[in-house]
């Protein structure tokens, strides 16, 4: 009944999944982050000493060097000691659970765990493993959530549009099996956009989507008329030679966002990619590097989002 | 004839194995470790200055990330630089020599080596090679010593028993192909416990065990009888299977630690084990996680028992 | 027209070769690594905090331990935060660009590239594309260049010799598959050394080598007459058995520096390598280890020289 991510004072104690967090804590985490963003425009500052002194644990059981490296810069910015752990290579190789390998990382002081995992659930089964003094974030789990990326194109979203309650927004492609398109949802509809979208073919959506409060359009002329905001998803590799799809080159041609399709949006639409690109299957470079593309400061503001996390979670307080 | 661990002062210059150190220096590691316990404990403070601007190489010729962890954490809470090197993957790879490597990291003014080697006497070896200088631990060398698990062992028992004078410790499992065992077993020679069992199947001890000290058992019930401190080892993966076992199941069956087993040792006997366990192997999950087991803050103890060995190493003096 | 490692001040902007570089910018990159060398040999003090706050990342797409642990220790060195990134691993892998790749990594507020690549080219490339803050050192791409290895083989020169224009130069082995061989050429011309001699069979050496202003012998006992300094290169382990070379052994007999062939050179030349040495196939062990060898401190001016070209980079104005 009670919420896992909040602590009794109603405080974020693990960062797990968008879904049921209440609106007031996500822009908690985009004004602290909007702090963190000034702070490195302003100047020379980069690093903060808010971590100075914690231990922050990347385990990583499935590899993703990208998103890894993202929560480590983060945490040395915040002043951390990090420890990078591809479990793969490691214990659990061995014969010892995943709890087991978590209880030993706590007994040497861990103060944060950042998880990636390609089970569903992973990250909340460490929370609620661990000591109340431990923090935990999902840094992707299965295809169940991928928060920290949900949060970072909230602020990006934010940022250029100001607000939420006035926005049409689409997110395009592979629903199905995308963890960063769960955590969208939840995120923009506890942030009050009234109207969101989900474009792609029937074998790439979820069974009853439309349960999550998204509109369903199998069209992309149709899905982009008039919105705000256009979200792509990346098509994983293994997809585009499976049963769900004829080829790239086919997807591409129904559901790649080209300069002609973006014309539909409005004229100020925003386009994100959760990174990293397959150019020429979801996106066309003309727009990956176009002018309504903000896909890089995507990144610049995903730094900024999981400082604020992280100092939220561990910080002094 | 000289004690290679020892400069000329008798301080410890290197830590390489449990054998032939003298008692003094084994309580000074547990006495300074003690202060790292107390002050992890007493507070924020985790990290204290005493290896700053120095800087520590993680040499692991074979792989191990548990162990690799604690020493980078022990170094980092020391304020050390921190260069983890896996040379499985590296100038070995091209045909350099052992010393060679050494040479060259010895030339970037490294302060201290970690190193993990899959042969015995890798440790002393490039022990005898360094400069004075320089400092080298013994992070496990083939089936030879592993004296940093023994010396976390030893301040473990210390910490629930106090004295070493007055105790009845068992060795349990495949002390053959164990460095861990060897370490301890000269550890608590040497720390004055008058009475050492080791309890395994013939197959899984060395020949003439008994002249390193130790009782020999071959039965649980008898070897277990009134204990005080009960030590087990990990079944290697690759010895459930060969010549040496009949299987896992029938290991764990005469030899694995359960409840009723363990019902022969003193109503207070501690339960250890160096870790990654195998649950159902050598030990029953309700004993890993029941009143007895130490096993979790033996972990906490290791990093204390590692940042005590680097700073009498390298800490300024 | 411009040469893309200098800015408009005339400042060195990025390190991608030796070649075209002015001498004025070789010389002040070697003064300054020796108030480094010097601060390292004066005492306890290793670290300094020139690059407090910045943040360098080692972007290794060809794997190097070696090479990248320099510049990690570098780095550390002048108090930087080090991000490693193994990219053969990585989103390259997820068939990302390499522009991209450096794209997001720019968008997280990097400082610093150190690029290894087995492309000739990959570092002009990055460094054409980032923005003005960003800068990049060549690490090794392809045959191209290795600046930094020929750096601190122009500091161990000078070290020694004191002077460059009354010097002469011999270079053995490979020269056709190493980029050390032709940063080291340029560095060597433009520091005013008269007389730069190749020794290599036919082979091994470039069409047109004598066009770097180098003068080619195939004969060791004729090649290395009087010279001040032997530069022996690295025999890859893939050209021993190839179409190019008999066999190591006989390549050993031919170009493999013995006491007998280097008694031929000045009776105070010094005998330099870039490691990981083949021993028993480009260099005798009795030379490697010899009076006339200078080998580790090339590895300690390493360290001295990448602080130095980093600290021009991104060193506070």
């Amino acid at each position: 009944m009670n919420n896992p991510q909040l602590n009794k004072q109603g405080e974020l104690q693990h960062l797990l999944t968008t879904e049921g967090l209440p609106a007031r804590i996500l822009r908690d985490i985009l004004d602290r982050a909007a702090t963190f963003v000034n702070m490195a425009e302003g100047g020379e500052i980069k690093k903060v000493p808010l971590l100075q002194g914690k231990s922050v644990f990347n385990i990583f059981f499935e590899n993703s060097t990208r998103t890894r490296t993202t929560f480590e810069i983060a945490a040395k910015r915040l002043s951390a000691d990090v420890v990078n752990l591809n479990i793969g290579s490691s214990s659990t190789s061995k014969g010892e659970t995943l709890l087991d390998t978590v209880d030993n990382l706590c007994a040497m002081h861990a103060d944060m765990f950042i998880v990636r995992h390609s089970q569903s659930g992973a990250a909340h089964l460490i929370a609620k493993h661990v000591a109340p003094e431990v923090h935990v974030v999902n840094a992707g789990d299965g295809r169940h959530a991928h928060p920290t990326q949900a949060l970072l194109d909230m602020f990006t979203i934010r940022h250029y549009k100001k607000e939420f309650h006035n926005l049409r927004v689409a997110i395009v492609g592979d629903v199905l099996h995308s963890r960063v398109a769960r955590s969208q949802i939840h995120a923009l509809t506890t942030l009050g956009v009234p109207e969101v979208r989900v474009i792609a073919p029937k074998t790439l959506l979820p069974s009853r989507v439309e349960q999550l409060g998204v509109q369903v359009y199998h069209d992309m002329a149709l899905g982009l008329k008039d919105v705000d905001v256009v979200m792509m998803l990346r098509l994983q590799n293994e997809r585009m030679t499976g049963a769900l799809l004829p080829s790239a080159q086919e997807y591409f041609k129904y559901y790649g966002l080209t300069q002609d399709k973006l014309a539909l949006a409005k004229a100020d639409a925003i386009v994100m990619h959760p990174g990293p690109m397959n150019r020429g299957v979801e996106i066309d470079s003309s727009v990956a590097d176009g002018s309504h593309s903000v896909i890089l400061p995507q990144v610049t503001f995903g730094i900024a989002v999981r400082m604020a996390v992280m100092s939220m979670l561990a910080g002094a307080k």
